[in-house]
């Protein structure tokens, strides 16, 4: 998962600081690296660091990178290295001129795309997907124009792929036809954002537009606004995690508040897995919606089981062996006084390995709960993701290899209910053709070699 | 505010780790810098610097820290000037050997005792109170043992002091003798844990003991534990805002669980001021526990009206004039579809200057709100506070010079309303002479100069 | 102006070492930024950064560069913009595999092949000419070996290129046929060093072999040293600013060494240029050599009038302007008990811009000269280098519009005289065909737009 | 050794500049730290950092140093422990205002003083001997006037002590009465310049006016320079190493030019210990000067041995085992046509522990030389030095427990000599009853517990 943003603005100085806000609003979505691209007093320029956008880029740094076309990029570290190359967005320079990219994805037949190209003598900087896509791009834009040369990029990437460019003068943003990631437009008083959550929208202060369509490019070139209809499905693929974890609440993402879909997923999870209980709480902070909706469908009291540590970054270190057991303990901690002799519902949005619900139904338990309840707003994750979420493999998901009575078992809870497939779609209310569910099915979108398609 | 740290632990190599993992959890008490100090092979080390916990340690520097004995401090900066030379533990030579003091408190009368010492012909090389305790000490133990020594130290002190030291071999922990600030001992396999809340001995893994009592010294050597009367005072003075703001929700403090004290708020605030409306909400994350009561005691449904961006720190930066306005916008967001069309009841825990609230009381309108009602968890703020809590002057004070209906107006709510003091010693429970209330009453629990006395 | 590094050794964590040792001793050929590439357990790893050798590399950093392959390079700044982008060895990802690539030269045809790569639809990232070179390497590798991708690689480069280059596990070195740039190569008792001069050699107790001729290669495969003509030109072009003032004395290039040379050079400017004088100086450090053999030669005796400041470094700031005046009082002193009253003559390598000599030659008068008398150990510049060494452009050289008369009254010296071109081809001791004199004859030794060329 | 410098200056934004300057000259006295204090608008403020002065301070770090009056420091640290906190100025607040003290030498009396300050009770921060200075001064000026108080002052301190210092708006400057280390003063156009040497008197562009006196004092008040007289003694003690080494060979100290002291020995080291060969050349850098010295004595060829690598730094590291023995060679190499099949004198300043010198001689050896003869310019080291430089104990210096033949023997040259005591006297032209000589004879010039006194 990525964040990416698009800014046009009249006023020069304004727009880094537009894209700073937007890409700070979405810091949840990557904290590995951040970057800007902008189209400055004579070619694009770029500045990019490892790290949190506030820790990135300074007062100075910001007002260096003036223009009235910006893009913006936050990585969230798929792999394990994390290399300053690999920061984007990725700045090319070409026949056509100079090209920046943002990716939010994930291309399935990228190493197909990068063997081919390698054939013909090319050479790769980065190990990142959007190295692909620069090249191709620059390749279709020596003949053709820029919508013709973005259709024919389209016609040869499988995966997901929502993109903010920068074409020396020209601001281009596209999402996949089938939709995986968010993107969205809105109005400010000097121009236009985009960005992969409303959220950032909000955040500088304009007014939502609406979600760009899948298939759909937004065009930006001396100021005029183009909408391009480049590729069309039927079918959509709508990433189901965005609504059960990854975005941020607030965002309102393909017409559908995150904030409600969440409210909703704990309001059925109470009526699918009822329990008898005294206190609701969630596993924070991505319990929280659905354990409100979950303690007011039920009539248990809502009240927190756990508090967490506000300051935990990524940068924290566990050094001694013996200090091991207590890394849960350092990012939360059980309010005895709410959980003491108490029956506790916890509610959670997932479970991917299993080890940290272990560790946190240990803690409530040994912080004297009389017994300890677990509901998860979602099905059981069964199969890996293709394009851009990382949840490990096959064998590292509990879910895969375990029944639910098995996995109750590894992580010591009194019971332990999942939500329906049927009760997650009719949280978010969108036909299921609409959505992405392959981690929860098995069944992919599109073809992956290896992984059965979903028609 | 800050928080401070004693760690006595046989295990020499764990003894650091301890410490870190106590400062990491006090770390909402002060982000400015954060040093530990240890009983080294020799003699007394330290190590400090500026920011954050996670940012000051490595591993390897706390590898370097080896020992049985070590303190550590985060430090709250409650002046403008941002300086290495202020980071605490403060670690002096002298006659008696080496001492280290880590201060949580603020001495009324420090300059006085300054100009005194000046007047001898010594010298500071710090702005810091903490360093005229060291020099006292110093002085006190030339001719005297360390009960004694403190004994003296104590009656010259004017103001809250807790207090975790070093003095060679020997470790001490002490509590002014009205209680000003917290400070508690815990029980680990190999040792001790003191510090300044009881979630810092629960991520360690210790066993909670019990609170130090105020005027009570605890005094460790060669692995004895020792506790020992120092002063005794029959009135205390708990700072209330520990309770009300500061301190973690989890901890324990002097007997009186925070979250159920913060809940007990919401339920009065209820009683006392109820609201026909649609939604209670807090305003994150001070709000969020005494807004769970507020809603449980008055039937009114719990939707979070604003989602708060977590990855908010110090180092944020306010570039453009034209950018300011969305200052709060970047910290908050609202969400609009909880709050469309609705009757909102806001809850926060207090109000400083206001300003801040103006800006989220319009935010949540602007969402579509139909009314904002405010409630307040605590009486209003009249007076400032001289005992190590950075509330402003009087003029900033927004209470201090307004009505509640002027206060009301100028933040654009529909309804105002704080908690009473009575209600809000109902919720800690316990006699008002066991608390600090300055900052509510305008009456001090020791003599200020130009300000009133409790009696 | 760069200095390269390969480096063959058995013992796979020495490898970096000598690597790191060899570029510590060719600093002076570059301080912008320093890099190394080694061939790892599976693939070609780097690691570059801004600065001096021993500020990019720490022991960590260098222990984790292990196996037996490696190169290293030291960039010395061309142009203005400084940017880690264009550190190298450059390495990239091809059909052939890894591909490591470090330049000490300049293609004088880079636009022109990078347009035609660019018509492609190639992508560049870097604004350096060897991002060309690995492009067109990796596309000859698609159908060739090794021998035959390097002589279709010569065959389209004009200019300067003195290469160190890993292909997967193979280490090439390669030198242009006029041979612009140095190179040689040492043997060690694991291995071998190849490097730009032979000092770095020397530094890490190699054994010194020879130099690597111009259209040479040294292919080091499993451990297998292998010479191989690649292409072949009669005339040469060996820089001749290498021995004027680029090299380290204590290397020995192209089989003269560089010490003798600059002494050679003082001796012959003595004997065209003599002057009654009572002490002869260096302007410190370069132009000490030849100071000496001027000495020698004239037998005035040897006074050093001006001492140099060890510490001044590329970071050094100018703040006010009154204080630029100082800008060379701060780089060096006059020693006034040598100069005061005295006839002094000035032994310096070169002028460029004349700027600074006239800023020494008023230091010295200032501190009580009678007389300064300058004399340059080279022929006047008059045209700009193409091949990598950064001189301006002829408005910017003194001496391409100003006559000797006029350039003495410029810098306020009692007489300046320059060695003649004859003489300066008898202190070097080689026919004119092998070196390059385009600075100091306008006349280049291969096509360049624009320029005459040699014959 | 460190260096001290002081600033008097109408301009208060040149100011800065102009200590930043005379640090920068002056940082062969020390690398490990550099700091500045300056009498700001209200109070007197500093800036200290660790490295160099070029590391230390950026432009705008200067700019925010303004006043009339300022101090500095560049500290050479003689303990193994490298710390921020005993970097100077150091800056103390008393009773007296704000006081800076910035300290070159060191008091043989140090933990005599601070035991007593101890034993009031009184608390230190630093190891450093400044503090117990401060202290002092800040005692003594609760009822004197500076001049008194500075007069009390030296009558209780024992050892070296040159000082800049800063007492609210008025700035000192003070040089033992013996007259250890070097201070002086020169004249700018818009105030005073006083450092301990006179380049950096030259560096500022200043005018040099005369060395501070032994037992003299400099005070400057509302622009008024005064001299006083604070102590005096017929018997001075200026450090002979200073003119053997330490000082810069452009600086003229108490009178007599480094340079032509260093080249006096040159000539008399010729003329005391002959010998038969080629080329005499300097041990970088040294020797240098005392080598031109013997070369134009003897007659003998003056040609360059070894060229010495400008890059060498701090910082640098021997990481394997096998690498160490290359670590001279990483510093300096031989110029093998220089050296092959000569007789070769290397002349060097002085001897400490003898491992340098054996692997020059060797270095030598292996480049061809048929012998290596070592000329030392100065008698040989046979004790400590208590008053601030680093000369390790008397174990650790090898003339100290060897005969000259012994020393040959253990460093591996054909022959080895050093300059007579009366040499060395004759070469620096002064009464040997001005220098301190403790390190040559081990007698010395004040009273040092377990060592003989001069008389």
């Amino acid at each position: 998962m990525c964040g990416i943003v698009g800014v046009y603005c009249e006023n020069e100085s304004l727009t880094p600081h537009i894209t700073y806000y937007s890409l700070f609003s979405l810091q949840h979505r990557g904290q590995e690296s951040a970057g800007i691209a902008v189209v400055g007093e004579e070619e694009v320029e770029s500045y990019k660091g490892m790290g949190l956008v506030t820790h990135v880029f300074d007062r100075k740094t910001l007002e260096g990178l003036k223009g009235r076309l910006s893009i913006g990029h936050v990585r969230y570290s798929t792999t394990g290295t994390s290399r300053i190359e690999n920061a984007q967005p990725l700045l090319v320079k070409s026949r056509a001129g100079s090209i920046a990219v943002a990716h939010n994805g994930n291309l399935v037949n990228y190493w197909q795309l990068r063997r081919k190209l390698e054939g013909e003598g090319r050479t790769f900087l980065t190990d990142s997907d959007t190295e692909v896509i620069a090249q191709i791009l620059a390749t279709n834009l020596l003949e053709k124009d820029i919508v013709e040369a973005l259709k024919e990029l389209d016609s040869c990437l499988v995966g997901s792929y929502s993109l903010t460019m920068l074409v020396n003068n020209t601001l281009i943003a596209y999402r996949d036809p089938l939709g995986f990631k968010p993107l969205c437009i809105g109005k400010t008083d000097y121009g236009y954002v985009i960005a992969s959550e409303s959220c950032a929208i909000d955040a500088t202060g304009a007014r939502f537009m609406r979600d760009i369509k899948p298939g759909e490019a937004v065009i930006i070139r001396e100021g005029e606004l183009e909408f391009v209809k480049i590729n069309e499905s039927k079918r959509k693929a709508f990433c189901v995690f965005e609504y059960i974890y990854f975005a941020r609440a607030d965002s309102i993402i393909d017409g559908r508040s995150v904030y409600s879909v969440r409210h909703n997923i704990g309001r059925i999870l109470a009526r699918e897995s009822p329990v008898n209980a005294d206190i609701v709480s969630p596993v924070p902070d991505s319990g929280t919606t659905s354990s409100i909706g979950f303690a007011q469908e039920s009539g248990i009291q809502y009240l927190e089981a756990l508090i967490k540590n506000r300051y935990v970054g990524r940068t924290f270190i566990m050094p001694e062996q013996s200090m091991r057991e207590f890394s849960v303990r350092i990012k939360m901690n059980a309010v005895k006084s709410n959980v003491e002799g108490k029956r506790v519902v916890l509610v959670d949005d997932s479970i991917v390995r299993g080890t940290t619900s272990r560790k946190i139904v240990d803690m409530v338990r040994a912080a004297g709960a009389k017994e300890v309840h677990l509901r998860i707003g979602s099905p059981p994750i069964i199969a890996p993701c293709y394009f851009g979420i990382d949840m490990s493999t096959r064998e590292e998901l509990i879910a895969s290899g375990k029944s639910i009575e098995e996995i109750r078992k590894t992580i010591n809870a009194d019971s332990l209910a999942y939500l329906s497939l049927k009760g997650l779609l009719d949280a978010i209310g969108v036909d299921k053709r609409m959505l992405c569910l392959a981690c929860l099915t098995g069944l992919y979108p599109l073809s992956v070699p290896g992984e059965k398609c979903v028609e």
